[in-house]
């Protein structure tokens, strides 16, 4: 079963290396929704951000591990919605899975346990749209900090995190002032709820919007995390790893400065370069 | 706000090293579901899997970065769910918010895109219930590998991962045969993604239950990885980092020898050390 792969992008970034930066040509892994329908139901039961690739085998492999679904016969046919009223970057976006006639659908745990996510829209400018519609507005201009500010960050998010040290299972979210003073730190097992913690530690002592501080995250920076970051105000957001390419759109359409690989005296700089002050 | 704290549990786990095994006391992350609940609406918004602690934060600070509230004034008050009809282990993982009177909630943006997840009951005992209920079977015994079986997967996982090398930015999941012979390798952003292309791809090939394989997962196991390991009938599950504590009772309940920690000459064995030959 042949599908499209989009695995890589590519981008231009700034490498920050020892208080000196560079230009570079980079690759990006790609986030785009997934929506995987049954039909003719016509029924929605995921929407999931994915890396485009093996698109079929993901909606099997769903159905099959959500109970959907308990043997390779009870799939009658596996296709990308061809309907001429969607638009060409969705098309590959959305998966129609026909099930064996007389199959009896039980759905409802999907229903009962959903779990929200940000995916709004099935592609990615569609998943923009949405946090301008919604009224999430650019971060204003400001705060500016040095490499040598950005560069302390995970030592002290990692000092910080007690639980992660005994049980190397947490991630962490950490809000910084633009002295690198940590604020507050959350740890989860989940990014997105770390992350969600300390928005709402925020929220409940009255702190927002964050537009003169800085966030940190341990692993990746996907859509979630800046659609997150954006609907608080966060003019800087920094990860030890990669951002995905639609966590990177977001970044540049809300003017966020986003930073990624950071470790060490080194780190990328995907959006918002001027935040940086590098000679 | 104070909320309980449950992100430490002590578990007993075999130290494998340079082919001798050990007994010892680890400390697992604690991943139990959390349910938001508004009321009076009496509706649930989402449920999460996550590690307890600043529960309030966590859902105030969802229901910020969702866009259902927007400033600290629209929580009138948060508290967990007292329902007499809900037991102990439960409560605490039901947050009830009240929103202000005359607050216009707009939540079909969480409707339309929500994305399935695998929480099934709000505690870890209801999640494993609802995977028994389903019908999963346990385990069958065998197959047995040697220790350095194990200790080769992550060099061919990594080796394999073309695109994780160019991007930084991908999840894999790869199932081997018992001599470590790599079969088949999915990348996503997503773990759980990842995984599921996994087993999608096994299903289309009519190959499952991989009651004779060996996964292997980048990251950590969560609840959500040992879900479709059993959905798929996979005796060993391996991942580099930590699991969760629901991670190790799923695999505890149906029979899953499952390894953490793998790392040169040394891994984890939180269940079914039978599966692994050692003197």
């Amino acid at each position: 079963m042949k599908t499209p792969t989009g695995s890589k992008i590519k981008a231009q970034v700034w490498v920050v290396e020892n208080g000196k930066k560079r230009f570079r040509q980079d690759h990006l892994t790609t986030e785009e929704p997934l929506e995987i329908r049954l039909v003719p139901q016509n029924k929605t039961v995921a929407v999931t951000m994915r890396t485009p690739g093996a698109d079929f085998e993901l909606a099997a492999g769903f159905l099959y591990s959500e109970g959907i679904i308990s043997c390779r016969e009870d799939i009658r046919r596996i296709s990308y919605c061809v309907d001429e009223l969607i638009d060409g970057e969705q098309r590959y976006n959305i998966v129609n899975v026909e099930l064996r006639q007389g199959l009896i659908l039980d759905l409802q745990p999907l229903e009962r346990h959903f779990y929200t996510n940000s995916a709004c829209g099935v592609c990615g400018k569609a998943s923009l749209e949405a946090l301008r519609l919604r009224g999430c507005p650019v971060i204003p201009h400001g705060p500016v900090v040095t490499p040598e500010i950005i560069y302390s960050l995970p030592d002290k998010l990692r000092s910080a995190q007690g639980i992660f040290t005994a049980t190397g299972g947490l991630h962490a979210a950490a809000v910084f002032d633009t002295q690198a003073k940590l604020l507050n730190l959350q740890e989860d097992i989940g990014r997105h709820n770390a992350l969600d913690k300390l928005i709402g530690s925020a929220l409940l002592a009255d702190e927002l919007p964050l537009n003169n501080h800085i966030v940190m995250v341990s692993g990746r920076s996907s859509f979630e995390i800046l659609q997150k970051s954006t609907a608080a105000g966060v003019p800087i957001v920094c990860s030890v790893s990669a951002p995905s390419s639609l966590a990177v759109s977001v970044a540049q359409e809300f003017g966020i400065t986003l930073i990624g690989f950071l470790r060490g005296q080194r780190f990328n700089i995907y959006s918002g370069v001027e935040r940086i002050s590098i000679g």
